[in-house]
């Protein structure tokens, strides 16, 4: 079974939507790419922090399904990591009420002894020294490093960033901040850009707008599924990088043909992700659910035109 | 060979975008409807009017393209309707200079005896009472009835709009324009509004980010091709259209999965015309130009996962 490594952060999330309003819940990047890559028969480690008030029965859900939790570090006398945030009508916009960094101040990740020969390493998105720091851990060159990163890195850390992108692979990243990075307004444009920056592959996540991959030139594309109701958009766009990566490390398989479909599969988790506040709706996910979907996406996209 | 009618403008067009400007250039959602139409085997006749000062040059240019122009009036004492305006640099929005509408204001369309039985009929973004006069000269009911309107017509025309609904197969409209009809938010639940007032398909253009079909809980995306560069957005929509009821009337299919080819030939199309200003991409367009595009679109959207 192949291992996958994930940095991120685990977390508290309080969230405001026009469907209603949340205590604090569980939440992270780290979080939600696990619980996605958690659909996918793959060894997967969380790396991350989290402070004395975190409750153990978190740990206990992730670790029952199939999570290896070694990694995240519990720092007794501190406090977790907090964010809370209100998502306007729209839901595509939201305002950052609360940032409550914590324990996250002094994060230095460890990947435990058994995840250091990992295949598959995703970055989530932190300091672009703290992603280098876990590269620097791994005792083999990862068969695929993926990297999530946001336009704040861009703003107060551009040197660290384009210093870990030249290590990775794979890089996911909205389209505003594709055109941050790039400098170029045109998406096709700016993937080009970003391959002389090093990763290989671009995905750029557009929300409820689907997903490009490119690969230097070739180029894929994958909506997100219409929903007559987004309940609560915290953490799809982890949950699309945690099914890409579950499903490439299960495949073992780092074809651009492959990639397309582990590109679909993250779609597809993001789609359940956003029907309930938090990871409610990944927690109670079952593998009959993401095959009726899978057909659902095969509907949407699949043609058959006989070109004379 | 199959019949399409379609009724729109024919006009001058003077453009500004982030690349250059143009002079008083051919235009009119008619012509694009037509010229994009024309790629394939179809009598295609477009009803429309234009002034005195309306080139011969132009007619004669559709008429070596096999679009009938009979349905055209020539106002000779009138000139011919104008729009002007200039693109924003993201090429998502525009600023409307110069509207005269001239022959337009009184304009009765009147559809030339020999496409009175037309097997698909295209109402162009019209006041919907005009649109409704066309149908009513029909001799029989179309097979397929395709009506594109805007938020204007909303505003000021509502009832005669939800009138004129009622004998529509297909409305294609902007996303913006769909939770305007629709009051409701939610695409998926716009449609299913938009069904209620008429249309069995609900085409929703999204511009950029692509177009979905709708009927009746069915759907289908079809994404815009990634561009390096968007020359010149102006009637791309329509060209879409155009794609969209020519391929229906060469293929005489009006199933669902048809629809889904058309669906990607109208944005097959549209990725042509925006490549240059007007419609001069679209009278030089090869169909081997189309065929290499539509291989451009498989690899962009077509995935092969095994569900295991």
């Amino acid at each position: 079974m192949s291992k996958l490594v994930v940095v991120g952060t685990v977390a508290f999330d309080a969230i405001e939507t026009p469907f209603g309003k949340t205590d604090k819940i569980l939440g992270g990047s780290g979080t939600f790419v696990g619980l996605a890559a958690s659909q996918f028969e793959v060894k997967t480690g969380v790396v991350s922090v989290v402070g004395g008030d975190f409750p153990a029965s978190y740990l206990e859900m992730m670790n029952s399904k199939g999570i290896n939790t070694e990694g995240i570090e519990i720092v007794k006398e501190g406090k977790t990591f907090f964010w809370s945030g209100k998502y306007h009508n729209d839901m595509n916009s939201r305002d950052t009420l609360i940032t409550e960094l914590n324990v996250l101040e002094t994060f230095a990740p460890v990947v435990p002894e058994n995840f250091k020969d990992a295949a598959i390493v995703m970055l989530g998105n932190l300091h672009p020294q703290t992603q280098a720091s876990v590269l620097d851990q791994m005792t083999k060159r990862p068969k695929l490093v993926v990297l999530d990163t946001m336009n704040f890195w861009m703003d107060i850390a551009l040197d660290d960033l384009h210093s870990v992108l030249k290590r990775v692979d794979v890089i996911t990243i909205n389209d505003e901040e594709a055109r941050q990075l790039s400098g170029e307004y045109s998406l096709v444009n700016a993937a080009k850009r970003i391959h002389e920056m090093g990763p290989k592959y671009v995905v750029i996540k557009k929300g409820e707008h689907g997903a490009l991959l490119f690969n230097h030139g070739k180029m894929f594309y994958a909506p997100a599924l219409p929903l007559a109701e987004v309940f609560d958009p915290t953490g799809a766009g982890d949950t699309f990088a945690g099914g890409f990566c579950g499903y490439l490390a299960k495949t073992e398989d780092l074809s651009f043909e492959n990639m397309k479909n582990a590109i679909i599969y993250g779609s597809n988790l993001a789609s359940f992700c956003v029907e309930k506040f938090g990871t409610e709706r990944m927690q109670e996910l079952s593998s009959d659910d993401v095959k009726t979907r899978l057909n659902a996406f095969k509907d949407l996209t699949q043609f058959d035109i006989k070109i004379s």
